[in-house]
C-alpha cells in the first residue's frame, strides 16, 4: 500500500505547488476551462482543409512527466481536443466523447516541436470517428496515433 | 480556419492565466512532475490487494472542461496513472505506456466523489495489461472504463 | 513483396480447401450467416443476469491460427458477438458496431474450455458500451479483455 | 435467457452446415491454418513499400453477417492479419498480438472491392504499432480504421 501511496499521492510540500493555483470560475458552455488552457496553451492552428486540421505545438515543461517526457495523459489531451476540433470545424453537432484509443510509439521532451494532424475518418448516424497523429516536427517520427470517437449530443439533429 | 482557431487557441487574456503559473523544475526520474500533481492532487489510495488498487477522488474544479464536466483528458490521466500504479505496486519493471483505450460512459461534475479501481489484467513477456474503472461513488454508475498497456523498459529484466 | 505474398496469400492447393465449402444463401436480416455459425458454433449460454451474459466455449480446431492457438481474429469474433448479444438481451435497439478494442493477455489452444462473460458497461444516448472477458475456465486466467461499443440504428428510437 | 440463446446459439440444422466442414490438420508453426484461409482467401498483395503493404480484397459471401454486410469480426481478421504481415515484411521478430482496436465507420457488402493498407506506425523496444485502413476501392470511403500492436516473441532478440 505504501508503494501505491508513494506513486499516486505525492508529499504535502509537492501538493502545495498545485494548491497555490487559483482558478477563476469560467462561464460554463461558453469559455474554455482552465484545464483546457492548461492542456493546450501554445498550440497553433496552421492550416485547415476539409476534414483536416494541422497544428504545431512546442512541448511545454508543464506537460512533462517524472521522466521529463511529454506525459501520456497530455498526449491524450491533445487527441481529445484536436479530434474534437476537427469535428467542430466540420460543423457537426458533436461534442460528447465516447471512445478514445491511443498507441504511444515514441516520446517527446520539453521544447520539442510537435506537428499534430486531426482528421475526420468518417461518420455513421450521429457518430464521428477522428484520427489524431502526433509527430516530431523535426524528424517526422510518429510519437502517437490516436482515435477519438464522438457522438451527437442533440438526438433531434441526428 | 477561424472556427478551429477559436476552438483550440483561446484568447490572449485567457492564456495569461496559465502563463502566470510558475513551474519549479523537478528532479527527472525521481520526483513527480507538476503535470502529475496537477492531474492527481487529491487522490486517495484506500486499499491495495494483489493486482488491485482502490482509490477515491473528489472531482476538482481544475479538471473540468468547458461544460463543467470532468474533462475526457483528465479521465485519461487517471487511467494512465492508476494503471501505472497498479503495475508499479506489483513490482514489475514496467513504465512505458504502449496503448491506452477508454470508453466514456457517463460524466462527472465538480465535487462528485469518484471511486477508481485499477487492476492488473495479465502479463505476456515484458508486457502488462491493466484495467481502470472510474465510477461515481455515490451511485455506483460507471463513468469510464479504460485499459492501459505498459511494457518493460529494461529488456534485460524481461 | 514475396514475403508479404507468402504471409497473406497461401498456395493454390491450400486455398482449394476453402473453395470447396458451399454456402447456402441465408435470409438477410433474419438468419445467422454462415460466418456467424463458423465463429460461434459450440458456444453455450449458461446464464443471463441483468446486463450480463455468461457463456462457455470449447476452442474448436477450426478457429486456431498457424501456431495452433485460438486466433486473435476468432477472439475478436467472440468480443463482437457476445458484446452484441448482451445489448440485444437488454432490449436495446442497437446493432451497429462502432468501436472495438481488445487486449490479448494470454492464449488458448484447441479443446481448452473458455468462459466468456459479456457485460453492459453503460449507455449514453443511443450508444452502448460493453465489456467481454475471455477466460480459461480451468485456470481462471484471463485470455483477453475486449470492449465493444454499439449504437442505435434507428434514430427514431434514440 | 432465451433471447441470448437465440442470438448466440443457432438451431441444430444451421449448425450442421458448419459441422460438415472437415479440417485437415495443419503443421503447426509452418502452414497457415484453416481459419486463416477462411479469413483471407482471395486477398491480393499488390504492392509493398518500406513499412507499407497494399492489398485488394473482394468481399466474399462467406464473410458476411446476418445483415449481408462484411462482418465486424471479419474486419478484425483483416486488421489482425494485414497488421501482422506488414511487421513480418519488415523482418521484425514479432508475432504476438497484444492490443487491437478498430473503429467501424461504414460497411461493405458481398462483392464490394476493398483496398486494404497496412502500415508500420513505429516501434518501441520489442513492440510494434501498425495501422490498417479498410476502404471501399470504388468510392474511397473508409470502412474501418484499425490499430494492431504486436510484440517480439523472442525476448533475446529485443
Amino acid at each position: 500500500m505504501d508503494k501505491a501511496k508513494a506513486y499516486l499521492e505525492p508529499t504535502q510540500g509537492e501538493w502545495d505547488r498545485v494548491s497555490s493555483l487559483s482558478f477563476h470560475p469560467h462561464r460554463v458552455g461558453t469559455d474554455c476551462s482552465f484545464y483546457e488552457y492548461y492542456a493546450l496553451r501554445g498550440i497553433r492552428v496552421n492550416r485547415v482543409e476539409p476534414g483536416q486540421v494541422f497544428c504545431t505545438f512546442k512541448v511545454p515543461p508543464r506537460l512533462t512527466d517524472r521522466e521529463g517526457k511529454l506525459a501520456s495523459g497530455a498526449i491524450a489531451n491533445l487527441v481529445d481536443e484536436v479530434g474534437g476540433a476537427v469535428v467542430f470545424v466540420e460543423g457537426l453537432p458533436m461534442n460528447v466523447s465516447v471512445d478514445m484509443s491511443i498507441s504511444f510509439l515514441s516520446s517527446a521532451k520539453a521544447d520539442d516541436e510537435l506537428e499534430i494532424i486531426g482528421r475526420v475518418l468518417g461518420q455513421k448516424g450521429g457518430y464521428s470517428g477522428t484520427s489524431v497523429l502526433v509527430k516530431n516536427k523535426a524528424t517526422g517520427e510518429l510519437i502517437a496515433e490516436g482515435r477519438h470517437s464522438l457522438f451527437g449530443k442533440h438526438a433531434s439533429k441526428m
